[in-house]
């Protein structure tokens, strides 16, 4: 059984001559797992906090039972067993690229620095990382958090790359680059998905948002930049609205990219892409049967691709991206910025897929 | 909204000019659908009749509101709008591609004649095709219960063909074929895919089934045509256990097909597949979720295609290769020879996917 089907890990800090033991010192939560907890505990703090503690006793590791995600984690490397190939050395301050749902999690200070007030959460304790794990070091010259955010989804913007560029190789020297469209432009995987495909020769770039205001949040962090050459407004759980303004900006799509993180996004993304084209699911709402058979109920010759999280080289492309992008940077930034408990939009892409 | 996520269809028999009216002779419920209706029913046949009815009536297609799908129809063209751009003539013989769930529908006769025992009922009636609908005229050289058959599950065939092929042209002239693996390769989608994988230039083919019964059923089948080079058994549903079997057999594979109508396959499906290799999901048993955190949680690079049940030209396909593959269509007639009620097992696939 794979580690993220059994119900409960074995998270003794003894490891194996592949695996790699970190100090951690602050679990992260993804956007599902904690929204849940929160509601589940009505709001209160203490209640989170044993709810999670129980969770990590019982299971561990932090595999939220309802939602079945995780989130990631940093911490200090504390021992590399000799034959693990992720390249860590003790002292590295890292984080986990993998969900904290197949990750062996001891916590030792009981949560006692967490408020329960966000999926930030402070602690101390021990992780193991297998052979076939992934974790990125923490680049010195970005803020923690931002780093973070980044690594948090960065197989979007990878994968994005490597469809897009196969579709300009595939075109021919000199032929216009792909139509790309992405459904929630505006969001985390969405922005620097939208970068990822400019900087792989992608010809428009279609950003499709819900409503006005994250239409002038992309606007004004595109300044300049113009990662996306036009900014659409739809539901995108409609799928003729979603269609007809890809349409109508220029499309259909040669690729479409659905960042948006509710579910019902199937349909729309399909009618929205040219005969012989791509969709990429990033979204963890996506429902593998509604894409079945809405493509085949339509008869769409369309491709279509669960987003792998893991890529080659993501984590490098996602910190590039960012160091390159200062208009990613600043949607980012903003997005950080956000309260924990403000209402989120069907449109922005949730905190990661853990 | 698209048509199959409308809870109600009008099924008037008026058309539109790019619409065509068929005279309904017989529903073909799909496996799961029908599974869920003898149960509720308590496997009395007038309830399921009855349950059938409720069903068509309240929601104007035959869409089992509890699975979420429907199957598919056979008929006679009545009228085919003037900009119907489905090739349909009046008199025509037909079969639907696309599901029931999505298919208008009214049944006149009260399903008298359906002894409610199998998930092949006869009805009088109408159904209404849209413009971008699916339907294959029946052949007139193979028995109708085998057409169907084939039909149903036709896209599985014709999207690995598609695959199979870029794979062999993107290895170069003179290179070895691509290494495929088949979950579920005794089963009627899982043994087409194999054989369009040889017809499209695969290299081995390994074959992975659930136990000795349905491998023998295999090698028999395959005896001189050999579409499966190897025959493996292993529970589908165990990674490990399928990444040892399709390695020992000259895997990992580079393309990987799943056939198998049972959840908990994906992590098998990505451990058996190399790295930088394909997986193709053609079950609706496939959880998005499992395949996506899944390959991040083992650092899998592997392209994961949903498995589109359309593809054009998939019909004929379907229909050449069980004219042309003796051993197929053996193994098409000892499936549809098997009895309504037989319990199925982990490996076989189901009866289509609407």
């Amino acid at each position: 059984m794979l580690p993220q089907a059994a119900w409960r890990l074995d998270p003794s800090p003894a490891i194996w001559p592949d695996e790699v033991r970190v100090r951690v010192d602050r679990l992260n939560l993804d956007a599902a797992s904690f929204r849940q907890l929160r509601e589940a505990s009505g709001g209160d703090p203490a209640a989170i906090r044993t709810a999670v503690l129980e969770i990590i006793a019982s299971r561990g590791k932090m595999h939220n039972p309802v939602t079945g995600s995780g989130g990631m984690l940093t911490g200090i490397v504390a021992e590399a067993g000799g034959s693990s190939p992720l390249g860590l050395r003790p002292g590295d301050r890292i984080a986990t690229l993998v969900s904290l749902s197949l990750t062996p999690l001891a916590v030792t200070d009981g949560l006692a620095r967490w408020d329960g007030r966000s999926g930030q959460v402070p602690c101390a304790g021990h992780a193991i990382l297998f052979g076939r794990s992934i974790a990125a070091v923490l680049p010195a010259d970005l803020p923690v958090p931002l780093a973070l955010a980044v690594l948090d989804v960065c197989g979007a913007p990878a994968l994005t790359h490597r469809v897009v560029t196969a579709a300009v190789a595939g075109a021919g020297r000199g032929r216009p680059g792909p139509v790309v469209a992405v459904l929630g432009a505006a969001g985390k995987s969405g922005s620097r998905s939208a970068a990822a495909a400019r900087r792989a020769g992608a010809g428009p770039i279609i950003g499709l948002v819900p409503d006005e205001r994250e239409a002038a949040l992309l606007r004004t962090a595109w300044r300049g930049a113009r990662a996306c050459d036009q900014v659409v407004i739809a539901d995108a759980r409609d799928p003729v609205a979603v269609a007809a303004a890809v349409s109508g900006a220029g499309g259909p799509a040669d690729i479409t990219i659905v960042c948006v993180d509710v579910p019902g996004c199937e349909g729309g993304a399909i009618l929205a892409t040219a005969q012989g084209g791509t969709v990429i699911f990033f979204s963890m709402a996506t429902s593998f049967t509604a894409a079945a058979l809405g493509a085949e109920g339509v008869a769409a010759d369309v491709t279509m691709l669960v987003g792998n999280g893991y890529v080659p080289g993501h984590a490098q492309l996602a910190l590039d991206l960012i160091r390159a992008e200062p208009s990613v940077k600043a949607l980012f930034e903003n997005r950080l910025g956000d309260r924990p408990g403000r209402r989120r939009q069907p449109g922005e892409d949730g905190d990661g897929r853990g």
